[in-house]
């Protein structure tokens, strides 16, 4: 891939598109919608997995597979779900292929099958039929399920990771005795999914709860977390549905209570997917390429030797081993990159391009003076620092690493938060910064509606901290109980 | 779930389906063909993953992600792929619902597809046409990629883990500069399925290779692990394929050799599946229910406080916490199952059901003597052993445990294996005693089909040790090089 990474400032979108390439995150696919995760993209995914599924089970959930067809049936069941949600989707009307008389592959006629099956959009109809299977008395909750899977959305205007017909997600799916026991849940998911964001991705998030607009078909309420990219574009980085006793309803789930009375369960629903590497991408990464945050970087720290003379090589490599051996026992993901025939130079763009945080050089200077040369993805001075002390170094690198980059993360964001108090504003604060855009909002879907069409932005949430304020709705002129984050979004 | 398991030597088949059932492994979804797995079920799965991948990476395999939707015509490339396997399939030839004038939800006829997409059976068709765009020169080789997902093929009789519509599996692709590369990679993964069978789910495996009627369609050479259930049937755990140049010409992937000349790339595929679950039951369990090796029970050690008295009750909690916490920081996976208003007896046959190898009992008299009470699922005498040294006794038990089940398992085999020279004998061996069954064969289809039409047993293997023997093939007279594996199978 010898072309080079447009710069953000020329064209974002077709930046965003080269650094996905140039780390080779992902491919697009011969199935047009569709996306190949490539090995660098799926380490960083597996990573992302690791971390939320050690929260998760910290919380009491366990994980489970639940089948990939839903009966089109099922998705008729909830009202609001199917009417808001389930239209795109891939259906399969039959089970077999043949060879037909002209010698071509095709669908075989008689294997229609009764009813079509639709591939997963999300679970929750097919999960709620079994939940009801399985509770029938108080002492059967809470069930506390997750699963890990694929789920295919029909799409045609792929954008790799962000928008994509099918992706990876988690979802979760709990059910539970009491509407305050499932708000809890909703609520402490939310909490897990920030603390994600933030502590693992350096990605700082704004928690909010949805409009009723821009809800999920089905819920309650839709608590979200919002994060900021560097075009100034949200993006709606996680889900946690508040689902009341919707789907119970739907399929009939009924418990015993603790007074012997009948009740349908209350549930919660909660996503989060490959999109999340979008948004790594698009906050931290910069004209060179991908930055990755340390906790998830697949490689945390390089070492590149570097040498002219056969011996040189031998002791450059031996020094270089020494220091892999050592930061590889201290828990550190390292590569020594060994490889003949590339020249360091090259294999410093290479590391820079795929984000590694740390990349150590070492020549035959540094084996005379048993030091190192260390440097930052994030920039600043190259450092010497001496062997006797590379794991501690490399880890203060680290560190501070993952901190600079939401520190910076969190800047921008200040930096494009506007509050305003008038429509001409917040249109010329989209139009002229862009940025999350604090305003009055009636609570009316009508004037939510009508910005929408006017500027494209939406209610990004109502966040939970900081938004009670009484005043009025610049554009309706109604009273307002406080500002919510408007927003143009991926 | 208060009824029963039934008795192996009573019905077989129902008591697999009673294990699975009571163990909480698995159930049956409204989807019919497709399963539902359960927490126990998948932690199982996780922790068989968790083994699976480290050796891959070990070997310098990275995890991928393929698109679930083949496009019809890429099935059609590989003339021996098409014929031999792809046939049964879920065909999607729809992208949209609508909701006709009936009210009825229905498929939109307005959004058939051009091409229609196949629920992916297996991946190499759409693996080999992105490793054509990604294989120029030498250089990019090799190629080792693996996927953890989940695929299907129509089936409608379904026993849940052995054969369901959709399973969960892990799929390798890789691609080689030369033949030997490619044949010694086939090799190293077949020694990787053996290791891990025995090693981890305590299951003896016969290493070999398939006939060319049982052979992976597309395949130059398959090779296998098969095992033998406690019922003398055969089943295969896992294959290891040596495509040749077969997907690579189906693909047009050629790359420039070291000589600068052009040539087909090198391939194999190998995967295994939930199905080496449905093995670990059908290896390991009894009449009361599931047996797991230590080294893949989610629960390694339960421990099951009994009092009667609230003083008792305080005292034996507080025991039986300390012993929790010395295992737990000993790397154990430990549960303490303190749950109120549960008899002990009625705990002790619930963790038995679901496999627990370990069991530690703690009551008033354990807490003045400083000692536990453990016993192993698999037998023997209950021990009461001291608090001091408890990780040391749990440990020893587990290992104890997971040698135990092996050396069973081995002795069962070598128990059910017979050699015959008569083709009499091979059908009196199947239908009184079953098993594997060691005879000569020709090497021709048309015995292997005989026997197969005439006793449903089939080729296992030609085992790749000890097969070598001149002799005669008792059903066809002509000569043989060796005995190979026959036996009915899963």
């Amino acid at each position: 891939m010898a072309d080079a990474i447009t710069p953000r400032s020329e064209d974002y979108s077709q930046w965003y598109h080269d650094v996905v390439r140039h780390a080779r995150l992902a491919d697009y696919s011969p199935v047009r919608g569709c996306m190949i995760v490539r090995p660098n993209g799926y380490a960083l995914w597996e990573n992302m997995q690791a971390g939320l599924d050690g929260m998760f089970k910290a919380t009491g959930h366990r994980n489970a597979y639940f089948p990939i067809f839903i009966p089109q049936s099922f998705l008729a069941r909830e009202a609001a779900h199917v009417e808001g949600f389930a239209k795109e989707c891939a259906v399969v009307t039959h089970s077999r292929l043949k060879v037909g008389d002209d010698g071509t592959l095709d669908v075989d006629p008689e294997s229609k099958l009764e009813e079509n099956l639709i591939v997963r959009p999300t679970s929750e109809t097919i999960v709620w039929d079994t939940y009801s299977k399985w509770i029938q008395s108080w002492r059967d909750l809470p069930i506390l399920l997750n699963q890990w899977n694929n789920v295919v959305r029909w799409e045609m205007r792929t954008r790799l990771f962000l928008r994509t017909m099918e992706f990876l997600w988690q979802e979760g799916h709990t059910a539970h005795a009491t509407r305050d026991e499932a708000m809890e849940e909703t609520l402490r998911i939310l909490d897990i999914y920030a603390t994600f964001a933030e502590d693992w991705m350096a990605m700082p998030v704004i928690k909010g709860v949805k409009s009723a607009a821009e809800r999920f078909a089905g819920a309650d309420e839709t608590f979200c977390i919002e994060a900021l990219m560097q075009d100034g574009k949200a993006l709606q980085s996680g889900t946690s549905h508040f689902l009341g006793q919707n789907f119970a309803r739907a399929f009939n789930c009924q418990f015993q209570n603790r007074d012997n009375e009948l009740e349908y369960v209350w549930a919660t629903s909660w996503g989060v997917s490959t999109r999340l590497i979008g948004a790594l991408v698009m906050v931290h990464s910069d004209d060179r390429g991908l930055v990755l945050p340390p906790k998830l970087a697949p490689t945390q720290a390089v070492i590149v030797p570097i040498y002219r003379s056969d011996e040189d090589r031998v002791a450059v490599l031996e020094a270089a081993s020494v220091v892999e051996s050592k930061l590889r026992a201290s828990g550190i993901r390292v590569e020594l990159d060994a490889r003949e025939g590339f020249r360091p130079g090259w294999k410093f763009t290479e590391h820079e391009v795929q984000g590694v945080p740390v990349r150590l050089a070492i020549g035959p200077r540094d084996v005379a003076n048993r030091t190192v040369e260390l440097a930052r993805r994030d920039g600043g001075e190259k450092q010497s620092v001496p062997v006797d002390g590379i794991v501690a170094s490399v880890q203060e690198a680290l560190d501070s690493v993952q901190f600079g980059l939401f520190e910076k993360a969190l800047a921008h964001r200040e930096a494009n938060t506007t509050s305003v108090d008038s429509y001409d504003d917040l249109r010329g604060v989209l139009d002229d910064k862009g940025g999350f855009v604090r305003m009055h909002w009636d609570g009316t879907s009508e004037t939510e509606a009508r910005i929408k069409d006017e500027t494209k932005a939406t209610i990004r949430c109502i966040p939970l901290e900081g938004y009670e304020e009484d005043g009025v709705d610049p554009v309706s002129g109604r009273p307002s109980r406080g500002r919510v984050l408007y927003a143009r979004a991926y």
